[in-house]
Formats: C-alpha cells, structure tokens, sequence
C-alpha cells in the first residue's frame, strides 16, 4: 500500500467510524425509540390540545399584528394556558414591537384602460407609507422584475406606478422555491422604484395560484430613498392588470391609509420542562405569535405556536422526564421586525446560555414531510451526521432529515453556534393562505396539525436522549 | 471454505443478481429517465387540464350517481375531452348498472329522550330500503360493533333500531385502516341487526373527525334476511345519540324515501395511445367516473378521472410515442355494483388480452405519496422486484413503491395475472370529504390533484420503458 493510498484508508476509516458507532447505538435502542415515538404520536393524535387551543387563538382572538391589542390577549392567553402544564417555568421575555397599521381599507382602482374602470382586490404592503387621504393616481409601467427598472430608468419610470407582476414558478415542487423567486418584488420593489422617480407600486401577490385573494407582506425601505406606497393585488387582477397593459395606457388610482405608530412593549412568551442531567443544554421549540392583520394568522403562524405548546403537553401526559431542558418558545413580531427573535438570542447570549438546537414551526399546519437543518459550517458539520442514524425510527412516520433552513425566529440564534431545524410541513397549499384573509382555523387539519406536534416531539425525543 | 458456507455464499450472490443488473440498467439510463420524469412535472404542472375537466364534472355537471342522468351527462363528456387528445381510439364500453335513488330527504329525530327531541343530520346509506311514507319510530339500542349484537339477542333487538357507534381509529396514520376498521358497520350492520329482529339502524359516519357532515356510503344486504332501513349520522350527533343512551331510554324516528329503480343501460370511457413496438401489452390506468348523489364527487373520484385523462394529453403534449399501449379507462359504479369494473375485466378475459399492469386513483387528489401493489402471489413476486430500480427516480418527488392494495374497479383484472397498483395520496383529509355534501371543487388543491397526474405518468413511463 503506498503511503496515499494508506492515508486515504486511514482518513475514509476514522471518517465512518462515528457513522458506525451511532448506528450501531441506534440499533441497541431502536425498538424502544419506536415505541416512545408511536406513544407520542398516540398521544398527539388523541389527547393533543393544539386544535382547540389553535380555535380560540384563531376565534377568540383573530390577527394579531405585532402592537395590536389582539397580539397582547394571544400573549396572555398563550402564558395561561402554558401555565395549565404544570412545566417548571412559564414566563414573559420583554421586548419593543413596531406597531404597523393598515388604517381604513385600501382602494386600488384602475381609473382609465380599454375596460373602462375597475376595483381591483387589494392590501397594503406591511410598514408600506400611507398615499394621503386624496390617494394617488398615475399611468402603470409594468415590469416582471426589479431588474428591468433600470432600463426603463427615470425617463419612463418618474411620476408612474410600478406594476411588477412575476408569478410563482408553478414547476418548483417545493412552493418555498417559487416564493422565494419572487418576494424580492414585494420585499424591495417599492424603493427599487422610487430611485427613478415611481411614486407608487402595485406587486402581484405572492400566490400558488389563480385566486382573487390578495396576500399583504412586509416591505423593506431602503434608507435614504423616498418612501412610496404599495399595495398587493390578487393574481386574478394582476392577470387582468398585466393583459391590460398589453394593449393600452392603464391609469390606477390607489388610496391607503397605512400608519407607523408608536412602538409598543410585547413579549416572547415561554416555558420550560427542566433537564434532569443537564439542565443547563437546551433545546428550543417554537413558532412566532404574532400574525398579519389580516385572517386569522392559522397556518401562519398560529399553528406553529400551538404545536409547540402541545409538544410540552405531550410530554407531561407521557409522564416522559427529558435529560435536557426543553424549551417552547413564541416569539413577538416575526412578521415586521424579528424584535422577539433578537430579543430571545440577545438574551441568550448575555447569560451564556448553550442551546444544543433550536426548531421553529412556521411553514403551516400541512402534514409532516421531515426537518431541514442549518448552522454555522462546523456545527453543521459535527451535527448533522449524528442525526442519520434516527431516519430508522423518523422513516414510518415519512420523515426525513435534510440540509435546508431553519426559521426566521431562530436565525439570531446562528452565531452562537445553534444548530438551527425547521420543521418541514408538505408545501403545496402554504401559499394559498400566506397573509391572507382566507388563512383561518378552518383551513387547518386537525390530524395534520397534530401530526406536526408529534413529529416534532418524536425529534425532540431523539435529541434528548443521544445529545447533539 | 466449507460446503455449507460455500453453497450460502453462491445462493446469496445469485440472489443479489437481478437486483444488481437491474440496478445498472437504472443506473445507465438514469439521467435520461430522471430528465424525462422532470418534463413529466414541468408540463402537469403548467400546461394540465386535470383542473378545469374536474371544475366542469363537479361544477356543471355535479353527483353522478350510477344511472342517473349526471352520470350519462359525465359519459358524454369525458367521452368528448378525450376525443380532443389526439389519441389512437376512444370509446365507450357498455354495462347495465343499478339505480339507486335516495328520494326525498330523509329526517332523522331523537322523538323521547333527555333532551326531548333532536333533528339529527342524516343520510340513508346506498342501496338502503325506504322506510315507507310514515316513517318507523323505535328505542334505539346502542352498539359498538356487529359482535356485540349477538350477546343482546332477539330479547333485546326484536323491533328496534341498532346504532352502530364505532368510531375511527385516530391512532392509526393512514386514515384508510382507521375507516377499514370501522366501515364493517356501515356495509353489513343491517342485515346483522335484522337477523335479530331489529327494525332500523343507524350509523356513525365513517369520518375522521368530529364534524356535522353525515357520510352516506354503499351497504349490502344479505340474502335471506329482510331489508331494514339504514341511515348514517353525523360524528358529532353520533356523539351525541352515544352520551344520552348512556343516560336514558332514546327513541328515534326515521323516515326514508330511498328506491331501487330498474337498471340502466351506462358506459365505461375508454381512451388509448397505441403501443408502437408492444400495442398487445396494455398499461391501463383509471378512475370511477360516477360517485354518490350528495356533493360533487370531486375528490371521490372524479379527481382520478381527470388525473387518469391529462396522463394521456401531458403524454401527447411531450409527444411521447409509448412503446406499451397507455390506456385511459373511467369506470362506471363503482359506488354501488362495480359493474363497470366487472364489465371491463369481463371483456379483457374475452378477447385475450395482456395486460402488464393497471393502476387505480381513488383514494382523492392530494399530495402524492407513491404507490401500493397488489396481484397474484406468483406475479406480485415476479414483478414487485422489477420496480424496486425506480424508487431512485422517483424519490426526489416523495413517491414510494410499497406492497397494498389496487383497486376496487382493477381487482377483477386480479387473477388475469395483472399486477394492480394503487396510486397513493396522502390520505389525512380524504375521510373529512368521502360521501359527504362537503366533497366539492373547492376542496381540491390545483397543484395537488396535478402532482398526482404527473406521478402516475412517471411510473406509467418506466413500466412502459422497461416492462414489467
């Protein structure tokens, strides 16, 4: 063997052995894990609270933006019903919310085309500036995408609404894919216009399909450009709006009434079931609880939150004694500003606490299909390998472990060496409901929700018994 | 090495064998097949007609109950959408089906209990008997299954009505063992009960959940005994029904204007692209065309219909020349009589025809999941093997090849050595819509019922390319 090929076989030898170990260890316990997962999915398919708790959320209480009085009475009622738990802790982690409102609702009306005038269905932007009580109107440019403002420049672009207008990739299997070909529009295409000189922009909504329903969002302004306002409109007008433009001058008029308020105190709220060896390793696991202003913030991201509350629940009910503190975690604000998020990890970092991992739910309540992971390199690259070996117990259920992102929520957490998970629910119908008023406890499945607790609660299980 | 080790040694290496060359061949061919199977996806998922043919059948045309008039209007036209294709030959092929009407709607009333009088939400069961103009009205005996019927007797059964109360399993993942479980009740409850002297009966619907939506489905009674009428309830007032017989004596009205009307003449539709090296090998793939009279039959199954047709036109779109015959086959009354089913088998038998395999969707349009198989012990041991290659190209699209069952309107194929596959969904939600008023357009997803198109095509593609 020559002195390469001996390095090589040593190197390809070292580099399975852990692989061995942990398989051969998963094994060892591999019939009593899948027992201890079939109880926790027993369990959440028939004593889960995740649905009911969801109906009020969703009923009883509604959207519920970040500093809006619905975000104050879903922090309250979430904390007692933690609280109901008997956990070791329940608690409220402060932090200051943006408080965006929409104001009266928005008119966006095309004024003059070859179909004379039309109302079109519309919602403002999130953190979008409201167009003043006369509202706005100007002749449409359509574009299909930021890159095609530059072209076109001031000459054509000054005094004009911007209309971008590129839909979803309908051939990306996973809807996540196409949504993210085409948020950019609705993410910067307000102050990419406005440096030509835009005073106004319409982008289609961030949607599967063709539906007449319009879907809100954040907005980013960029500093040191004028701030223009924006309105989504439904795919069907976008459909309508973009044929339009096809044949001749289209004139919009748009009214909003959209205001930045004073920000407002909020919470993260949060509870705990200690770790009985190492309390001090902690494993994260929550959605965001705040929502659009819009529906009723079901799939986004109520169900994220009740889930993680019924993953505790879960474990009380099987009497189940984690090694390590398990943590369920809603946090404040995801939606138009991350203020919970920073909060949470800040505060992590100030008392030097170590998380082995951190889950979030914020991809709806659609049947499990697996977790995606993300970390900084070397953490990524310790830790994923360990988890292979629990694709034996995870596969019956349909889940897999692959690498992918993890949440917004939990992204703060990546610098302090967090493996982060995001829990990966089937994605066809996600953009349906995304930000919509048709996103309500109705279009959520109970066992598909329940479902979600389980799988979650099945990982959890995994990570707390073989560390990570 | 001894002869013990030595004879293992060279059975397991030829056991390995086939498994080994068919790997290669996948392996050689993978990248075309993979590139292919994309091209599949891309065209269901942008340019399919699944949709709008299944927006038309529930919509303009509605419950197509077998020999109705809706179901002769759906003959006619998926007849025509096929004649559109382009394809080698379509036609219909006869069969006589049953006539079941249900009549005015039936009522269903707690005449004497705790509560004093309830209207419960009701739905005969298929093929049931009527109850005659006045009605029957009687103490409702409470059981959870047909076994417990003997136990109470004639003294306990003679001239009541039998409430059968077993509900799903929730602990069971695919809700189709959980309604496997229970559905017994619904199919054979009757007769069971009348051999006791029983008057009437009512069931629990077959659904996963708690709701308000009564679940009709086919019953059958056995030869020798008398007809009673049967009437399924809602979960939730079944849940109901159960709480106040455990309180106090329950008598219930029911009245019934169901009928068996004279059979009728109906069609199966046929359409087929011709095998341009095997024409004498035929792939069928199929669905029902006719459902239950309440609802729209969108999910069951008109759903596998229109999937079963845009397999044909996404074929003709990519101009594949199948080197297999690909038949489209939408069989009449499979509700109640599988006539249609029968008829085809009947025919197939007659003129010797070789079938390498059919594949059924009728288990709704959701998210594709993969596929079960089922035949003839000798050629579900021949031909499973051959399909174990394939999992590699059709894993990145979630789709799995796993033994279970066909079809109902397949399994008279069964002992003409065809091997029977069963397309699978997922199946959380299909039970919240199954025989209900609530199985319409709107409860299918776009992408969805697409994908479900474009994973049959994919596997109909491999069988067609390497046999089976």
């Amino acid at each position: 063997m020559s002195r390469q090929v001996l390095n090589r076989w040593i190197y390809l030898f070292l580099s399975v052995l852990p692989t061995i170990s942990l398989f051969s260890q998963a094994k060892t316990n591999n019939n009593e894990d899948a027992l201890f997962i079939r109880q926790i999915h027993d369990v959440a398919l028939t004593e889960g609270r995740c649905y009911p708790w969801l109906h009020h959320l969703t009923k009883k209480i509604g959207a519920r933006l970040a500093g809006s009085p619905q975000a104050a009475a879903a922090v309250e009622y979430t904390f007692q019903m933690l609280d109901t738990l008997g956990l070791d802790s329940v608690w409220l982690q402060p932090c200051t919310v943006p408080h965006w409102v929409r104001g009266e609702q928005e008119v966006v009306r095309i004024a003059q085309s070859d179909m004379g005038t039309v109302e079109l269905r519309a919602l403002a932007l999130g953190n979008s500036v409201g167009t003043g009580e006369a509202g706005i109107s100007a002749e449409v440019i359509g574009v299909m995408g930021i890159d095609e403002l530059e072209k076109l420049g001031e000459a054509k672009l000054k005094g004009k609404i911007v209309f971008f207008n590129r839909p979803f990739d309908a051939t990306k299997l996973n809807t996540f894919e196409a949504y993210g070909g085409a948020v950019d529009q609705r993410a910067y295409g307000a102050s990419e216009a406005a440096k030509f000189g835009a005073i106004g922009v319409l982008v289609r909504s961030m949607a599967s399909g063709l539906n007449d329903d319009p879907h809100t969002g954040g907005l980013v302004y960029k500093d040191g450009l004028p701030k223009i306002p924006a309105c989504a409109i439904s795919t069907n007008d976008a459909e309508l709006l973009g044929k339009l433009l096809e044949k001749s001058l289209v004139k919009v008029y748009m009214r909003t009434a959209c205001q930045q308020l004073s920000e407002k105190a909020s919470f993260n709220v949060i509870g705990e079931i200690r770790g009985s060896e190492y309390p001090e390793e902690i494993i994260v696991v929550g959605g965001h609880l705040d929502s659009w202003d819009v529906g009723e913030g079901a799939h986004d991201d109520g169900a994220g939150c009740v889930q993680s509350m019924d993953i505790l629940q879960v474990f009380k009910r099987l009497n189940y004694k984690p090694k390590r503190t398990i943590r369920c975690v809603l946090f404040m604000n995801e939606e138009n500003g991350l203020r919970g998020g920073t909060a949470y990890a800040d505060e992590a970092k100030r008392k030097g606490e170590h998380h082995v991992a951190a889950i979030e739910s914020d991809r709806g309540g659609f049947v499990p299909r697996g977790f995606t992971v993300d970390g900084e390199a070397a953490v990524f690259a310790e830790k994923f390998p360990l988890m292979q070996p629990w694709h034996s117990v995870l596969e019956p259920y349909g889940l897999h472990i692959k690498k992918g992102g993890g949440g917004a929520d939990i992204s703060p957490l990546k610098p302090q060496g967090v493996l982060l998970i995001g829990f990966e629910p089937d994605s066809q119908r996600y953009f349906d409901f995304h930000h919509t008023e048709v996103d309500v406890f109705e279009s959520v499945n109970k066992r598909e929700l329940e479902l979600g607790t389980a799988a979650m609660a099945s990982l959890i299980f995994l990570m707390d018994k073989y560390g990570l």
